[in-house]
């Protein structure tokens, strides 16, 4: 997926971000302060060209056209008017019908041709007399209004208040994304969140045009979804937490609807059950999952690498089976993830027949393996996903996988884990890969990361966020943001159109959107954030 | 209730906020910053004095001691355990014996005897052998935990995380409030407020000391408490909100545990159902209580004064003696507001008579009357409570109301209105009394607020929420935050201790702990807020 065939002008951006909102007022502005600063995008497009001339004012007579006989189109018509409107009354008109978008409309239509802009790519053009959104795929225009939306003044954002008009720039964009593969980890198992705090985190992703969200969601310290064949591993093993609180489960019906949510916002669920390491819950609830037949008690503390699945055990694979069966069947998406990561109580032949055995069941569901990077050990089918996640390894297994054709999703620790610090000062997190600035998680690329694989061969990046330290989704947010937007640009936007220091300073024009959307994200005192008393200088609404 | 006896130091305290800071880091801290800046208390204590010496270090080894025989220590101990424990297995034991609490520990009792302190006083001693908090009565262990609590480090507030141990620097405190009341309202009928968000607006006021919660339980917009003699309020009335999103209510067993969540926390609920005027919801439910005898449909804008009961009806009488009868049954506290502004529908003869009348059906039910401003025009019954709002009038009536016994509640709209907005650029909220900065909700004294009235008539200080452009407890907090820590202060502290300038300063090193608690609390450009990276140079927990 190169780059190819974008105009990209970082001059140009900056004057989208900053020169052209001095226009970007109320029309009957008083005198006074006016500039209006900043509403840049992230990830960055991959081709702005900032046009001459007033751009379009959303107005209460503003329609969002949408051609007929496109549900999906109209869906996230929908999707945007809410994001306009908040609230049903003041949201603007989605119009359904034949015929060419009327002026001073939005249009949205999945009516572009050719491969331009690709399968989750969209062009958007912004006139004084309308707005232009089209793609090839739903996907495309989904991300197109994400664009759109942060063109908007940031006061969109709130549920309950905005000033109209709003205006957005007249620019014309071309985007696509550079990886197929833009996710994010929730660790749901050392610290359970809750339903609404997952969503709430989905619809942030969205806003990054992230599209994967890996699901840990089992570890030693709990198993967090009901497996209707073996129910103590909800009842019992998810019964507690890092530090020995309540824990909690998803029911199947609750994990449906988490997945379905994600996937209404082109986010594609991935559910991790870790094995065979990393499991005391499931050990914990059924006795026979173990070697000596003995279950061992619950566990709350924080270390790894002392429990394993009995491996040697026909149980063990029945076990593995049905919660591969009963999962896959409740995620639409081509991945279980098996975990692998951090064994120590098997020989490594223990361990890849184990990989190898659990590969053919996960195959037999229908979906593809992905695992931790010490899968790469194992003889791997082609589908197969390996997730780097050791930042001090030779890599050597794993360029060698790669080569036989398995696929890599970059998640290096010391780069993108997303509980590691900010810096010593930081008091949720851990540093045991050193801590993680933001300059760290966005100056790398991906591409070149690991020499000796191709370019091909790189799927994405992933951010993961272990929550020993973590225990709500203000804690969470405090440690994905600011960095999981730098993630997000790493694997949306064009390598050679990035820079740390026009990312820092278009970032911080992010402050007042994400105040708006109420995110606790961390000061960094390395981004100019901008005061939100500058932000606009209009009057009363 | 003055503010006698009262040793009080700024430069004391701006010790203990700062220069001791120095020392309280944990014992084996690496050569490097050392300093540890501020945690201030807010609102500030009434007495404080710096002792020299280690202060007291909080371990895996604390505990928390409360003599045998005090139910309700034992719970505010509890209570404590839970705030400094980061989960069940990290929270201090709490012992109940007999006999001296050991060396070593944090000990609480309701042992102090005189009139010092008073009823919600305490006085909180800590030396590097132990900590000892006393009261007369629960309420002031309560506020001494507060106390406490901000003495700690800020990392206490993480739900998962914190480094150990924690330093408490040596201190004398004796603290009791200025005012008997000192409250919050929150507009849940224009826009909805779930349980769960009532319960964080809660515990943040619990922080400040706040002791009173009102709660405007019905508007023109929306009923949010179901009334089983009149089922439709809630399930008609109760369907929407401004803008016209779906609303909601409460049911009764709800109400009774956000009542009841409160008073765990001191707090007194003040349920209010705003009549005549304001009544639109209600009317719309039920055609009888309407002179005509149509029901108007719901109504989702923002305009106010064209709705009111029928005051010539004995309907209404029989709907207000239904609706301050369940209410009143299940509120523990001793008030029932009955709002009473903003009425252009009727003479002020038939206003009056309404009052009087309501009046009647409130004491009818135990309870003492509140109102807004306008029920001064009515024959006020001694133990009423008249809430001033208007910033605009001469408050003549007020005045002469407050000479024959009635009480006041200062709300100044101008002062301390939680929805106006801060400065021209903010988004959410009004404008109608002003923009009002922190500065101008904390630089003001009740006691002078009104000419004319005798010092003893102020019952105290409360600041509204409004809910029209308010539409989550994201929102709530940007608008409450930092303005209800100025508006804690007012009600608390002395007024001659209280200085803007060393308020902004100690209120800016809140800063990490409302981003630990995750308040999406305004960065007004008043406050020198500090940032999180200078407050804690430690090394890894």
């Amino acid at each position: 997926m190169g780059a190819r065939a974008r105009r990209f002008s970082t001059s140009l951006l900056a004057a989208l971000a900053v020169a052209s909102c001095a226009r970007v007022g109320p029309p009957a502005e008083p005198a006074g302060p006016t500039e209006r600063p900043v509403h840049g995008v992230i990830p960055l497009p991959s081709s702005v060209q900032l046009d001459p001339g007033d751009g379009f004012t959303v107005d209460s007579a503003t329609v969002i056209f949408v051609p007929s006989g496109d549900p999906e189109a109209e869906r996230i018509a929908r999707y945007l008017s809410g994001l306009i409107g908040p609230s049903p009354e003041r949201a603007p008109e989605v119009r359904v019908a034949a015929g060419p978008p009327p002026p001073g409309s939005i249009s949205l239509a999945t009516d572009l041709r050719g491969p331009v802009v690709g399968e989750e790519g969209y062009t958007l053009v912004v006139t004084a007399d309308r707005i232009t959104l089209r793609a090839q795929r739903p996907a495309g225009l989904f991300y197109g209004v994400q664009t759109l939306r942060q063109l908007l003044p940031p006061e969109v954002e709130y549920t309950a208040a905005y000033p109209r008009p709003l205006r957005v720039p007249a620019v014309r964009i071309a985007d696509q994304p550079r990886f197929a593969w833009r996710g994010a980890m929730l660790d749901v198992a050392r610290h359970f969140a809750p339903v609404e705090d997952v969503k709430r985190y989905i619809d942030l992703l969205a806003l990054h045009k992230l599209n994967r969200l890996h699901l840990h969601l089992s570890d030693d310290q709990g198993w967090r979804i009901d497996i209707r064949s073996w129910p103590d591993l909800a009842t019992h093993g998810g019964s507690t937490e890092v530090g020995g609180g309540p824990g909690g489960y998803y029911t199947q019906e609750q994990y449906a609807d988490l997945v379905a949510y994600a996937r209404d916002r082109f986010i594609v669920a991935v559910p991790e059950i870790d094995m065979p390491g990393h499991t005391n819950a499931a050990l914990a609830s059924y006795p026979e999952l173990n070697c000596d037949g003995i279950a061992p008690p619950l566990y709350t503390g924080t270390e790894v690498g002392f429990s394993t699945l009995c491996v040697h055990s026909d149980t063990t694979y029945r076990f593995v089976d049905d919660v591969v069966r009963e999962i896959s069947a409740l995620t639409p998406g081509p991945y279980f993830h098996v975990g692998g990561d951090e064994v120590e109580e098997l020989t490594p032949e223990e361990y890849v027949r184990f990989i190898e055995r659990v590969q053919e069941i996960v195959t037999s569901h229908g979906k593809r393996m992905v695992g931790w990077d010490e899968i790469a050990a194992a003889d791997l089918t082609p589908g197969a996903v390996i997730q780097l996640w050791r930042p001090d390894t030779a890599h050597i297994e794993i360029i060698e996988a790669a080569r036989r054709g398995a696929s890599l999703v970059l998640s290096p620790a010391d780069r993108i884990y997303l509980d590691m610090k900010y810096d010593s000062a930081t008091v949720l997190g851990l540093t045991w890969a050193g801590v993680t600035d933001l300059r760290r998680a966005y100056d790398w690329d991906p591409a070149t990361f690991l020499r000796g694989v191709a370019p091909s061969a790189i799927l994405g990046v992933e951010a993961p966020l272990w929550a020993e330290t973590v225990g709500n989704i203000r804690d969470i947010e405090h440690m994905a943001f600011p960095r999981l937007a730098a993630v997000a640009e790493v694997a949306w936007s064009p390598a050679e159109s990035r820079s740390w220091s026009e990312f820092r300073t278009r970032l911080g024009a992010q402050a007042p959107r994400w105040s708006a959307l109420g995110i606790n994200f961390y000061r960094s005192p390395e981004v100019p954030w901008l005061p939100e008393a500058l932000w606009w200088r209009g009057g009363e609404r």
